[in-house]
């Protein structure tokens, strides 16, 4: 490995690779996820173009190294972790904008971009990238996780806004997925493969997306209500009544009551109850009435302290509680404890039900945790603290993220709504699909990749688990 | 072959095998399509589950026989076709919908099931599933063609709209490809990658489909322009404006002349000039608003006539010209003269060029020809008519599909914005996305059927065109 590592130095120089400790360990490990491993890979390199991938590839599979691409290293279920060593590709530094191109809508930009970065800078042509995953994540990394984030209701999710993707493969070699359609029915998808693929079929190195024109009136607004249940309806009849809400999210008391510890937020102390946090967007009538629908659904289902914030100024303030809460979580946390944070994704008519069973069973077991929900999407997180160094705190943690995975699939849901697999929930995809599934992804994986050399260890493993 | 044929009859019984040679004839050939073969399949089997297919499956892939997925026959590029003979499986009978439920929003069914009588079905309570291809159309064909239709700018396309599909692969073999969560980002997305491969992957014989409210209101408006180009560049106004829009559809002065020479079309004689026909839905205000600002789009690119309907007679009235341009354009065809029609995709900004372009070509190889665009999703479809027994106008019209192909691609854009590749195509989809790209797609296929037995000789070839 070191040799390959060695002949990448002597190609790209030495300003391109990093054999730094602490390089090897921030891109082996990460504090955010409860997935890692004990190897680290043996380098760390870093391209500019698709070219210096392919080289990479190319040498990679020469000597028979695992690749493993690093976007911003914000994934949480282990996604860039090296179990099996290899050698890391950071694309941080493969950050530009090849071409916006205003009137079709589409960027094209490398895959180390950050979107948060690409929406300042297209801001000024009314366009907008929606998905909003974490502020540092960048584009490949979003791709390969097929991200989303609050506005995934409204929006989709990360593949819906995928025109084409550059791919460098395990032999290094190259393809462009699709040209530049923003519809097509001309062969298989192949964005969507690649897509939430987690760099295990390819390193994505370009994405042309598509982007979305930015509204022009916005407004926000809260709800509080007695329980989980009554908020979930509420966000049901307002889903089933079709009104085009941009986000639609739910905190649960205790999210609500960290929220509060942590000196409130956006100026204010609030309800420690169950609350929904809705965003409208659209023409001015539109989101008026669309706030006007929303209230009605609201008090329908015993809902209180409505309110509505219209500036600038005000929807920062009023919407700070959702965009603050797992900082919020972190912060209050007693040192030495951890966060489990994960996810799953069950049918709308479930959401509710899952929610507090969940919270029914942390409680039982004596840990503290939040909810925090997608509940348009059917999809909610929960985080639940630990310290890692009390083996009954970390067995009980175990035993209710594990419990909350069988009580997702029982509800027909499924095991990851926007983290992806990654390492850590391997076990649970299998339960999910079922061996027969999960066989067919294996072919598809080694058809492209027979050396089994793209981010091995992730999604499921070379070998079918050899029955108990 | 025969002997396959004979088995399975042995097993689903005499009324699920056909030998006939109507039915052959009918399953083997559509004068819908310019791409048909002089091959016919030697059996046409009609299976009622899941397990029927399963067990057809295992049968053909043991006699080595060809299997081809036959939905409502409706496809335009030879899907369909039998060109290695083989046996057509017919989904028509697999025609039950096996669960609603309204609170998930979702609804699963029978591949068989056609799309209108869903809808019939579920709009008592407030849901549809919004494509609209062929009224003929069947989910299982619909699924394998990524068909859309005009709502695809609003809605998407079939791929949108996909929670889980239950395929049977070569062997017979059955998966699922997921559970029932609206949004996942658990392992490859196989709903995705079988969605758009014509059935040369596997054959879907269950789908979990998404359903969206009925809006409450809709209008329907039309506008008259002097040029393709201006229509265009009000139509690009309106979605760069972020007018939603649930449909934006362009008909040439030819089409509308076409409607006219039919009789009108919803009582009325049109203008025989370039004409937008535009939907909305939402709430009233909603689409009061949204009209409001179409219509100052329509004026600031030099449309006249603008006409709003707001009842259903009206509105279907309206909306008549565009629902019947296609069977106008049948009907007024002389004796023994054929349709060639297919579309492709380009960027936006790119429409009206391609489309001014087209026309010009089909005009001065004296083709008769008209335009009917999606414009929204910068898709348009042209049909060129032309007499099969004049060699010369057959060359002149192949002449004229190659080059808009050929435009499409010069433009960065695809060979099929939505009917796919089927067996007409292929040539086009290897210069489109180039023999790397091909390749990754024949891997895959060879993964999932090593026998090459899946509807084969579609999208692509088994094996790479030598080099010239």
């Amino acid at each position: 490995m070191c040799e390959a590592a060695k002949k990448i130095e002597k190609i790209l120089g030495e300003e391109s690779v990093s054999f730094d400790e602490e390089d090897l360990e921030t891109h082996g490990f990460s504090e955010w996820s409860t997935s890692n491993t004990a190897q680290r890979p043996v380098a760390v390199v870093s391209p500019r173009s698709t070219e210096e991938v392919s080289m990479i590839a190319k040498i990679c599979h020469e000597y028979n190294v695992p690749m493993i691409p690093f976007g911003a290293g914000s994934s949480v279920e282990g996604n860039f972790t090296a179990p099996f060593s290899g050698i890391s590709i950071d694309i941080s530094r493969m950050d530009q904008v090849i071409a916006l191109r205003e009137n079709d809508m589409d960027v094209t930009v490398q895959a180390g971009v950050n979107w948060v970065t690409l929406n300042e800078t297209i801001e000024q042509h009314g366009l907008f990238l929606p998905l909003d995953p974490s502020p540092t994540a960048r584009i490949g990394g979003m791709i390969a996780t097929n991200c989303s984030g609050t506005n995934a209701l409204r929006y989709g999710t990360m593949k819906d806004w995928v025109v084409n993707l550059t791919v460098v493969l395990a032999d290094g070699s190259v393809i462009k997925t699709r040209r530049r359609p923003r519809k097509t029915s001309a062969g298989y998808n192949l964005n969507s493969l690649f897509t939430g693929s987690e760099g295990t079929l390819g390193i994505i190195t370009e994405a042309t997306l598509k982007l979305a024109t930015i509204p022009t009136h916005f407004s926000v607004a809260t709800a509080a209500f007695p329980t989980v249940r009554d908020a979930a309806a509420a966000a049901s009849n307002m889903i089933r009544n079709g009104i085009p809400l941009a986000a639609l999210e739910l905190m649960d008391e205790v999210q609500m009551k960290v929220i509060n510890q942590n000196g409130g937020a956006g100026g204010r102390t609030w309800e420690e109850a169950p609350t929904l946090f809705l965003k409208f967007s659209g023409t001015s009538d539109g989101v008026q009435d669309n706030i006007t629908r929303a209230q009605a659904a609201v008090n329908t289902h015993r809902g209180s302290k409505f309110q509505v914030a219209t500036t600038k100024e005000a929807m920062k303030s009023l919407w700070a509680a959702r965009k603050e809460a797992l900082w919020a979580m972190l912060a209050i946390r007693p040192e030495g404890t951890q966060i489990w944070s994960t996810d799953v994704a069950v049918p709308l008519s479930h959401l509710a039900e899952i929610i507090e069973l969940s919270k029914k069973e942390s409680g039982r077991l004596g840990l503290f945790s939040s909810v925090l929900g997608h509940v348009g999407d059917g999809n909610f997180h929960q985080a639940v603290m630990y310290n890692p160094n009390i083996p009954e705190e970390k067995d009980a943690v175990a035993h209710c993220v594990d419990d909350m995975m069988v009580r997702a699939l029982k509800m027909d849901g499924t095991v990851s709504g926007e983290h992806g697999i990654g390492l850590g929930k391997k076990a649970c995809l299998e339960k999910e699909l079922g061996v027969n599934t999960i066989n067919v992804m294996r072919a598809l994986k080694r058809s492209l990749d027979p050396r089994w050399l793209m981010n091995p260890g992730k999604i499921f493993d070379e070998e079918e688990t050899p029955a108990a």
